[in-house]
């Protein structure tokens, strides 16, 4: 989760760094304005010219980064900065956003839930221009389907905004991504509630952990895309305009929002913590009690069974007829007497 | 108490995402100038055409959102954003207050005690602006009352003021509601600071956690609601007069002390589970001095009476006539130095 | 400690809480010029006009607030804005320093210590103007009694300057206060060090939590006090002049230092707690190596015992002449090596 | 590590204070511009004049300080000022940016993992001017060969930049340096997950110490670089362009990638910490219980055979047939009886 | 360590609280110019008249407050303003630097280490004019000493610059002797690693709670003389030269790197606490497996003694010749097993 894919130390600054397993890049393309829409893959790089066009928004969508050459193809045709490329392809970058003159790069780190519930997640760099967007995920799949869905229906302010807006729309389709999965966290939580109490193993305590580093991590996602979603709005180039700024604002207040969700299940997973460590103290108590209620009852009776079971030549006890009873009699008192301090002391309830 | 109700991820902004559970919007206007009150429930939206006439300061309080349509009408009838409008119904959002040119909207949590005393929350939206101001409120209820009577009885300011100062009067009523809430938890924190060291149980401990988990929600919301109050009274529009900011500056002060109240209940709680922890490692500890006083003093002296158990041939004692009772002496000694030995470790008080 | 009066939620901004056992006001005046000095309790209201006389300063001095129309009466008489005198009343304030035009409200929170060292507060509100001061003590008491014997006594700058030193001179001995008060506190801290090791009771925490909580009170009443000396000092009003920003410059550092000291003691009892747990976990530590040397070495000859007991027809060590004694000698050989065993392992030293 | 090599109290500013184990300098120039390359070792400090010579970009690489003189004649040959010359080779210093009228100081720490996988650490310092780099290190290696490779390999930006973008291209090879070091340790975090449970020794425990130790060292360190990376980024002299920003943008954010990644394995380590206590709890509960479960069982049972191993004289159960194998039996129910009691209190399993 | 020596409540700003063990004050002036240098111990308060000359640099030093008159008759002689005398003679002051128009006081910390190697500290306040510089401090000794030796030396910039350079010298000076305190904490923690293993003992917690007490003492004096020098460095009076500036932000950096030495000293202490409280749990458990292993061995091979110690009449085992030795065997079985089933569980292992 936290591994980073980078360079050799000392490379030249845009060295792209393509591990072996990354998939094969596919490319994407959607050109539109508010009447009419081009939906296609791309094969041919050439194919990209269209994206020039300014009388139409363009978003162009790259999933893997398996072809280094191709990489270098699309920096060149879109005058992509070499670190501007090199923070797409090496991830993971921290989310920011950074203004390269006529291009801004808004880099978002996308979560989901996958089929067994576990999170994963995965970067998303959006580069945003006046005409047109890229988009390059680390990965295949199509989360960002619900806002082709919304390209395609037509209805809406997307299809009449420029490509800025587009960028807005696809960044908070990814912060949206958060909610689900602090919620199965959430859920996750409410379960534990009840176990760290009753079944406090080590292995819990390792899972708590984990859910804790999980929290922190998405707690540090979401507050560096709060501070890049800032960066954006106080950004004075001509990309943002006031209209959109408002929309920012909302996606800005939806990071603080589940950024503040990430940090009180936080906060929530240590108190589970201190209650597991109640929990296993609590059962050392109960363990020592039984132990110290046995050991306390039977240790003095068994010496007092053993005082009568000794050898001596005058012993005159052995020989009163009522002796034996009289001793059982004193041992049903003396175990009487001590379950009486115990249960006075409130120990033969099981719960203390 | 975390959950959001939210449009599925990558829905267009402003998508209104309605419970099934929701109540049906009930509508309530009132319309006042210095001279006159009308006070009405609304049964047509077209009814609240008199909320634009300038002449009036109009209230509109909604009261439940569980009618998409009606939402809409409202949101078209009085211009509102579609975000605002998405932030008035998705509820939980963070208390924030936000600037949409000639309206601003201040989002707010409100607190109250059921019957049970238990906490419960609502979210209150105010709209405001210069002669009307709109609340939307999750469920129905009558907790913005005493504004309405202060309303009717028409004395004081608030007849004289415009609408701002009622967005003013009904938000400061709304802080007001933190104080029975945290004086609550402030009683149940004198109730439990006896029963951590007498009844430490591990269901306390959640009790303890529930209580610091509630804590730290009320002073984010305080926190956010504070921050929202300042954005309010700096904010220049014309909508703020150097009036209502001395008042305004009087609930900011509210919202911080209460905030501090929360944050030291929160640090007590804190050193309340401490004192918990301490108390389950002091009755380990007593049920320890239990178990080893009896161990120590019993297992020397059936060790003795083994002795004289053994059946060896040749064993002198068991003739002489004064060895039984020599034998019981030594036990006595034994024993007693056994608990001189406790008593002067001081094991023998109950409090150790 | 932090239980707050205040008027039922949604009342008017300036409503006065009173409660019942607020002792009823003692008015008291003092008017001076560097020539001269009126000292007089003030039975009539009307008396109080003399505090406008512009070419002497006025103190007028109010102890206790149990009287609801007095107060009105004196809110008219001095023009105090309604929330300036809410804040007079409904005590406890946060402390704060505020600006009403021409007038001038500083909340400050007194401490001391009554005769039984217990420390307790008070809040003052001092209100500033240019030609006299009000002071409004929730209780009756003589704290402010240094001022008026310096303003007596009439050496010294305080005679010849205006009303907003003596506001100064006011506030100075009011965190002047805190020193004692913290020291009485170091004391404490000091006793205990040797305490928490020696008698680690569950009371001593709770004793430990209470002061802990105290200090962070402090701390806090001190912080707050110190942003609002900060926001005197900041005021660009004619009432703070330049040399009475070096005297309240002086009265800022005192409150760092002060704060600076709680701090400190609040992480000294800390400290304390965690030596307190750790005595706890020592001393379950000492009283288990109790009950291991002895059941040690005791089970084992209790088992040897147990074997010549057994009654078996043909055991022929039963019959030989020495091995009563060899047993005896096999007892302390094995006695002799666990002791041996436990004091290679350390444990029959007392300390750890 | 944290040791500081420094002067007496109170010397001079500007005293060198090199220790006897310093390495004797090494010292090698490059100078180069877009066509060019010089590349050598210098013996005499005179050859230094060519780094004066302002067509092309010198670089000056001093290995180790153990010459006091030679380092006074490098201070006036380049007019380094006396705290400047101070702070190469009083190591340790912080991380920092200083401005020096037409020179500038970037002191960075770098870190490199040994032979043995263990980090060490070694200040580099360097002097940027227009013309020449200065760069002190103090000890002898070749760290910086991947520069120096770029620099021959005349390929990509740097050979057609000036000074101060050699000097970012050191700066950032050093920062690339931190994520071998990290990922080793992230590795060993991996590695003590599983031992924390099933090893806990205090050993253990101590290593995990060193290991947070070692984090918050690195997080200080990389915390201190991005505030100087910062310092040169808003640095107004001319030293910095515009294009140069870009790619300190990029430096400054490796320092903030890598500072939350350091942040991040130290509060794992913390988790890892606690994991640690609780693994220590669990095994003293199931030894407890170990001791509770024998003691529980065979405590009673053997105060049975104590009661008829009495000698009383009359004792009719002794003489009936069945008794014995009657008391074996009532001994297999006892002790039945107590397992199953166990075993519903789910003490037999292993976990927990 | 904390405590304050303060006038009484409410006493009159600038009044001088000297307690009774304060030494005599010992005046020593030294007057230079880069020429020459006069250097006497002054007996009569008059002699400092010469400070007033102008074209020489004048440091008159005072040792020791214990003098009322001498120290008011200073104050006269400089135009101190009252609230600076106090400052300098009510000691501790937290470390500041205050602007008093053409004078500036520099309040410091000095620390050093007394023969015992323990730390003790006194206040140091630097009056800083144009052409005089003052110091007051605490005690006798002669800490500034290495600064009267390079005057006397006249090397160096010193004797060329002007008082402010004097002031910096002796602050610098003083800011170094931070350096051995830390490092003697740093040897002790060093010596404390092992101990807190082998030794855990509660006065050696105690111990490091004092030590951690006396590294916040220290970071806060640093943080406020970092403050301090940055006050005097932003200061825009014509004392503070942009040359001097260079060598402030030398010692300010001095004190960044002491105070984060100080931090990191303090988390290594909460380290070293944490690792004995494992200690400790790590002994009670080693008690406990000693006590499990005996108990769990010997107590069922006594139950089987007590067996056959039994009278039963009918005990057919009695009576076979081979039930004796066949006794023992399952005796040795038994105690075998259980030694094989703690050894599995790694128990027989000394290490936890």
């Amino acid at each position: 989760m936290f591994r980073k894919r980078r360079p050799r130390i000392g490379a030249r600054p845009g060295t792209l760094s393509i591990p072996r397993q990354a998939p094969e890049p596919k490319i994407h393309m959607i050109t539109y304005d508010h009447q009419q829409l081009h939906d296609t893959p791309v094969e041919d790089v050439a194919e990209l010219e269209r994206a020039f066009d300014t009388s139409t928004v363009a978003w162009v969508d790259v999933q893997g980064f398996g072809d280094r050459s191709l990489m270098h193809q699309l920096g060149d045709m879109f005058h992509l900065h070499p670190l501007l490329l090199e923070d797409l392809v090496n991830v993971p970058q921290r989310p920011k956003a950074e203004d390269y003159d006529d291009q801004m790069l808004l880099v978002v780190r996308m979560v989901s839930l996958d089929d067994d519930g576990e999170p994963n997640s995965e970067q998303v760099s959006i580069v945003l221009t006046e005409h047109y967007v890229l988009t390059f995920q680390e990965k295949h799949g199509d989360i960002l389907d619900p806002v082709r869905k919304r390209l395609r229906g037509g209805k809406g302010l997307i299809r009449h905004q420029r490509a800025p807006y587009l960028a807005y729309a696809i960044a908070d389709t990814i912060i949206d991504g958060y909610y689900p999965v602090l919620e199965a966290i959430g859920e996750e939580i409410d379960d534990l509630d009840e176990v760290v109490i009753t079944q406090p193993t080590p292995d819990l305590l390792r899972r708590l952990n984990d859910m804790k580093n999980r929290l922190v991590m998405l707690r540090r996602w979401l507050w560096a895309q709060r501070e890049a979603i800032n960066t954006l709005m106080r950004d004075d180039s001509e990309l943002i305009t006031d209209e959109l700024r408002v929309f920012l604002r909302d996606t800005y207040s939806h990071c603080v929002q589940t950024a503040e969700v990430a940090e009180m299940y936080r906060e929530m997973t240590t108190g589970l913590m201190n209650t597991y460590m109640s929990a296993v103290a609590n059962r050392t108590n109960e363990v020592m009690k039984v132990l110290t209620i046995m050991a306390s009852i039977f240790i003095p009776l068994t010496f007092l069974a053993g005082i009568y079971g000794m050898n001596f030549e005058y012993m005159p006890e052995l020989h009163v007829r009522w002796a034996y009873p009289a001793v059982w009699c004193a041992m049903f008192a003396t175990a009487g007497a001590m379950l009486g301090y115990f249960w006075r002391k409130g120990w033969l309830g099981g719960d203390g």
